[in-house]
């Protein structure tokens, strides 16, 4: 490749880099009066914003004397000030570590020394944790406290101040730095179903790829979605979740007005959405189905509101429901390893008018295809390619400008992550010719019987539709004949007297219409109140077979 | 900036790199049966070109020989071939040199020995050009034909093959290489008022942030086009003429059906709109203007047409003339060393509803705001910003990820172009504090008098608001007293009577309305039958001037 002309190195020096400035300069550009809620607590405009990033450039700087490469923690809710957090962390060179509350407080005391934090900003629900880890966080030199309630806190822990105190006392204007667009800009955690958190990490160039690919595959893409400027954004998943799926960064990149929930409480939510005509949101299936199943939710008008579902599969069932409340929802497919988007259902508005619902329903709950710039593939375990002809089945395997490099620190399971030159997502599916891929199980979760491959997702989803079954989780258990079999965990309606045999005959439906094998049909299943989930909402698989000791 | 945490280098070389073989990777994804139409000559599937593209890889470098770094010429109009051309060419790790057919013949052999051109594709009807040339192009080794007759021209150059035949030869995949993405990919040549023409590039990288950049801001922003991959694109710049503004490769990113019309014949034009359902062009005023005076236009149904008009300023007049027929208009500004976009008209469909026809068409005029990843400052001619303040005048100066490094072979006018470290446009402008610029001159073209500068452009947009008034165009003249003078050329309508004194009443009430200061009234007028243009449609006031002998 030596031959190809390179572009002369000067004046390279002078044209714009990858930086996450960039996104943040955005914002004043087109509507700077437009704002930012917090809850019911605050109102902020972009404006305003404009001053605080740089008032907390000047915190972490001079008062904290943080410096270029350093790690700062931010420990709480969906806020304004995490917003801030999210620009003004790697606007000045340190790496922002965004920590997952709803981890135990060792995993916690874990990721908080294995990526270095040097100083945490804590809301002030979350003292008791890191009161609890007092003397053991190894690299921790301050803590700045995030209040709501303005109360000093009756704590043990040295405390530097509190985040709007500090603020007013800093100058308003920052001469952010440029630097490499390669230097890491955020870290977090993601826990696998063996062993420690793995920290992955991201780059100021791929959050920018990865916001411009948002704003493209949502926006000029003929997906249902259509997002722009004039939208109103809200998370509602976790900011500490892969940047809340990378949407604040879009959202201030396309100058929107953004609403910051708090706390995830189903009344308050709905109550933003109406009060705010929040228009785009993006969640787990279980948040859905917990609004979906909220008992004011038909007094509420949704029907402008759009909703990217990702983290798990969407269930059928629940996009019908939500169709039928006016929601406008899609699946997107990604991991915290991929930034995360890689994947979002495609509408073609053109075509899709001559669908029924039902149709409909099936394409909204597969998990779409690749957005630009993003090449998925399915990898067999001999590391070959697979077709795509709707039938092969394998790993997804990926390349994109916006995977993590690797996990921190964990030379090993970095390799194995990027076995063969693609990341390995874990995820076991089959790609259709016009490139839909539809997942069938996570690579751990399928249950190997009798020497055939038996997807945990597809029995999940066949046994919900029984009309008594209010949710489901199917896992492997050992089984001396067959190697493994289906064992379902059902929770039954309320009132509904559902029994073993009413659901094996409900499967039995679908063994005959040749939709599953026999084989597949469960025999076994166990009845209870509640399905394990793990800190982000997702079925926890490792402890249901944990609690069944299989 | 040793101190920020990079990337670790391992497995960097996984991640996708912008290259624009990734823009068309995505062309298959969405729409692999939408169409590029060649006029009414030939349709294509994106499926076709999927195999088109690397017939002509192989084409390049197994049957021309073509190696990395060398540079590859078309001259042709607008075609499915040109587009294919602006993909395989880059992606082979060769430069595409664009010839502009509108230059003299002689600027044409300056820029092909420049450029140090190797194979030059070439339409029949171009032919003649090359035969004048013949003995004096240095670099060139071989023509290839580029036919819509199907005929054997009569020429005494030595034709390698036609390019249809040529291509059918190729076996239809290719494994393209991957590069840095700093590898130039294109280049062509700009006639400024002085010296021999100047030859702009563009790397891999910049093309596909440009395209993502066009995404962004033409899909995700609210302004009035929300172009979509539904759209239907025909471009009506020529391909020539950087890349097309770069929409070829948005449209090709998004999966879009394009048009290519050939010749821009104005029947031939409105036929494709119709019989296509084009939905998005964009042009210079002229043509926009060649298409709305066409006898037959009010037979045309034009409401589904979004028109992006650049190159030099929409007069008002013609704003509300294309807003009348239904045609959605809109101002981009740019130029050859910007890729080109840096601004585009930003329209806010909440707040723009209130506005009347004529506070609407005064904002569609405007050179709008700095799309996303672009800064733009004004600066004076010491090399200090100027503020935004709807008042203060200066240069245009930017910095964006995609504008040119600098003009090949020519470190002299290279340094001058990114003086003070920011790319110089010429364009002398104001910008008000909500971000919106609007040009008052070219540098070269403001008329000093007395001290003050006045607009030659806002004298041009005064005058032709007379309704008698077809075209004009005001230039300086040598005056003894002010320095400098304002004169107008005029072009009046068909049977109107108009004199000097009539248009100095005209101009008057803007001076007595305070638009514009009394010595800024022009008193000389020429009534001309026609305006000189350049090859590109501009107003060529160089010729103007050299014409008047001032």
């Amino acid at each position: 490749m030596a031959n190809t002309r390179i572009l002369p190195p000067t004046p390279r020096a002078y044209q714009s880099k990858l930086l996450i400035k960039e996104i943040f300069n955005q914002s004043l550009k087109y509507e700077p009066d437009r704002e930012i809620v917090y809850r019911d607590l605050l109102r902020l405009s972009y404006k305003e914003m404009n001053k605080r990033v740089p008032r907390l450039a000047h915190l972490l700087t001079t008062h904290l004397q943080i410096e270029q490469g350093q790690t700062v923690a931010f420990l709480d809710y969906d806020s304004h000030r995490y917003l801030e957090a999210y620009f003004a962390v790697p606007m000045v060179g340190a790496v922002l570590h965004m920590i997952n509350f709803r981890l135990s407080p060792e995993e916690i005391l874990y990721t908080i020394n294995h990526a270095e934090d040097t100083v945490i900003f804590c809301h002030e629900d979350f003292l008791p944790i890191l009161e609890s880890l007092q003397g053991r966080m190894e690299t921790v030199q301050r803590v700045v406290l995030l209040s709501d309630s303005g109360a000093t806190p009756d704590t043990p822990l040295e405390l530097s101040g509190e985040y709007e105190e500090l603020l007013l006392q800093q100058p308003d204007t920052y001469n952010f730095p440029d630097f490499s667009e390669d230097t890491v800009a955020t870290t977090f955690y993601t826990t696998g179903t063996t062993g420690l958190p793995k920290g992955v990490y991201f780059s100021h160039r791929q959050l920018v790829l990865h916001t411009f690919g948002l704003a493209t595959s949502l926006g000029a893409m003929d997906n249902a979605l259509k997002i722009g400027s004039n939208d109103v954004y809200m998370p509602i998943t976790p900011m500490f979740h892969v940047h809340a799926w990378g949407f604040p960064y879009l959202a201030t990149f396309l100058g929107m007005q953004q609403v910051y929930p708090g706390r995830y409480e189903p009344a308050m939510l709905l109550k933003l959405v109406l009060q705010e005509k929040v228009t785009v949101s993006h969640c787990v299936p279980t948040i859905l189905q917990m609004l979906v199943n909220h008992p004011q939710v038909k007094t509420f008008d949704l029907t402008n509101w759009k909703v990217v579902i990702g983290g798990s599969a969407l269930p059928r069932g629940l996009a019908m429901a939500a169709m039928d409340l006016g929601i406008e929802v899609i699946t997107g497919y990604g991991m915290s390893e991929t930034c995360p988007v890689l994947s979002l259902t495609y509408l073609n508005r053109k075509t899709m008018r001559h669908l029924t619902e039902e149709e409909e329903a099936d394409l909204r709950v597969k998990t779409g295809r690749p957005i630009q710039m993003v090449d998925i593939r399915l990898m067999n375990e001999e590391g070959q390619f697979l077709p795509n002809d709707g039938k092969s089945t394998g790993e997804i395997v990926v390349r994109a400008p916006w995977l993590t490099q690797g996990y921190y620190k964990d030379e090993e399971r970095s390799l194995e992550l990027w076995k063969h030159g693609y990341l390995h997502t874990g995820d076991i599916a089959t790609i259709a010719p016009d490139g839909v891929i539809t997942i069938t199980d996570r690579k751990k979760d399928v249950i190997k019987s009798g020497g055939e491959w038996i997807s945990s997702l597809l029995l999940e989803s066949l046994i919900s539709q029984h009309p008594d079954v209010q949710e489901t989780a199917v896992v492997a258990v050992p089984d001396q004949r067959w190697q493994e079999r289906p064992l379902a965990l059902v929770v039954a309606r309320p009132g509904a007297n559902l029994t073993d045999e009413e659901l094996i005959r409900h499967m039995e439906q679908f063994s005959d219409s040749g939709r599953i094998s026999h084989y597949a049909v469960p025999k076994q299943f166990k009845f209870v109140s509640e399905i394990p989930k793990t800190s982000v909402g997702k079925i926890d698989k490792k402890r249901i077979k944990k609690e069944l000791e299989v």
